[in-house]
């Protein structure tokens, strides 16, 4: 059995290091924030604690408030100071593969050849983002999703050089903080989650901008519908459990419309200036600014489908 | 307000007929259920009250147990007799322009211009489902997803001739069987789920296909991940909450990335034979012949997730 990390350290302290830093802390774990802003650690120094609350508060987490000195914030230049003793680093800054590679390459002077170096990149792949390690062996992608201190799952990607006991090691402390990882067998620009995200986005702006739906009754129609189904089954198993007779009746009876549809969907690679500026004006006008009250009523929706699911697991 | 229906009639027993009559009867509205196959109706005669009484177990219904002349079966030939005194027919026949078409001629005959009639299509462009129609002011397509009795959402798309009231009325009876109802503005082949649902399998299958995952991580990965998200907060919304200052930062910081993967999606439009070959027996290896079992912990947890949903937005 893989033995608990004594101390993580996420360096990266936006939207998902403070996810990160909230799942760690709301399982007791001792936690060190890093950000070279100011600025950014400031606001997480707020709201780390702030989710580690929510997390209590929602039923998905014992640890709220956190003991003195188990969760620590540096900003600056001290990237040393912020990761040592930690067993794991979470890599949690922005999505640009030049700057993954500058910090992997500081941290390997300042972390051991044993600790777990994780990167939460959404796409990249993992050679490249750890190019510039001399010990890739104990390097891979653990990518959760938004917000990562609710949506149980994370996706393991492997690099070529990746070690086996690294891989089993983020599997136990992911399972620990009672995450879903799955492994990828090889990686694709976006991953699993990406690519399935990046081809549900095109479509829904495209139905948009065709003045097909208006945005709300969009989210409406897929939170309403195959949102809940694949909730409840994957997009497979829903196709084995649709036509009463399996996978294999379904294709029999739907593969002409699926083939009639798949030949007339969006097919475009660029969001041009004006359109992002058309769905940037209707989602706003949509959602407006309440940006914090929306993702409190989001986060409840959630955690409240979490337990939902457990407990029809447990029945 | 609309005066509920004093019967509906559902033609086509199988898996989607089957779902609006177990609704309908759940609601304790009097149902007929026709189709021209003996055999169809025979398993319906089993399964619509299964069905209804299950509602009832998963707290979706009131009525199980039906009250004897309230649900009727008939087959062969008798569509008139089906069909009478319904001032709703749902159509519910297979996805078959040309049959369908039939149908709705036929319907025509038995039905007064007076009943709503809704079709099933999940896909068809209205004015062609009702061409053959002479009062095609009463019929427009109401799409259910599967299973109907479940899943709360039902696209409404109106042809060219729709009136205003049939979309009212419509829209006033499947309210007061708990649906949600979206319009669309126009019609596009799938509407909106179908081509939301057709971008997700394509993807799914080709990740499969290219080894990256296998069939029951892939679903494991939908489900606990982008799925959870979505029907908390469907995919704008999504956006808007991700980047902590709404969808225009996400753009800035994001659409790179997406476009990136947009430009590397499947955009394949065939299944070949042997595509198709390897996607059904890895399905079947993975899920097996116990698709009632399976059916039913999906049901379970679909109904949990969405009383998880009603009791979150009470409060």
């Amino acid at each position: 059995m893989t033995a608990l990390p004594r101390k993580v350290a996420v360096v990266g302290a936006g939207d998902i290091g403070c996810g990160w830093a909230a799942l760690c802390t709301g399982a007791g774990w001792p936690v060190t924030v890093f950000d070279t802003n100011a600025k950014v650690v400031e606001a997480a120094f707020a709201e780390v604690p702030r989710r580690a609350r929510a997390l209590v508060a929602l039923e998905r987490a014992t640890h709220g408030i956190v003991e003195r000195g188990l969760l620590e914030f540096h900003a600056g230049r001290s990237l040393l100071q912020a990761v040592q003793d930690a067993d794991w680093i979470i890599e949690a800054i922005s999505e640009d593969l030049l700057v993954k590679q500058r910090l992997v390459e500081s941290l390997e002077l300042v972390a051991g050849p044993q600790v777990l170096l994780t990167s939460s990149s959404s796409g990249l792949f993992p050679d490249d983002v750890f190019a510039r390690s001399r010990h890739q062996d104990r390097c891979l992608v653990a990518h959760p999703l938004n917000p990562p201190e609710l949506i149980p799952l994370v996706e393991l990607v492997p690099g070529t050089r990746t070690a086996p006991a690294a891989l089993q090691r983020a599997q136990a402390y992911l399972r620990s903080l009672g995450r879903m990882p799955i492994v990828l067998k090889k990686p694709l620009p976006g991953y699993v989650v990406g690519r399935v995200a990046a081809a549900v986005w095109r479509e829904c702006i495209d139905l948009v901008l065709a003045g097909v739906v208006d945005v709300s009754d969009l989210d409406r129609a897929v939170s309403l519908g195959p949102a809940l189904g694949w909730a409840a089954a994957g997009p497979h198993l829903t196709y084995h459990l649709a036509a009463g007779g399996g996978v294999a009746m379904f294709l029999q009876h739907l593969l002409t419309t699926f083939e009639a549809w798949w030949s007339n969907l969006a097919t475009w690679q660029k969001l041009e200036p004006d359109q992002q500026r058309t769905m940037i004006q209707t989602i706003e006008r949509e959602y407006g600014p309440k940006v914090e009250m929306l993702r409190a009523a989001r986060d409840r929706r959630l955690s409240a489908i979490l337990r939902a699911l457990e407990q029809s697991r447990s029945t």
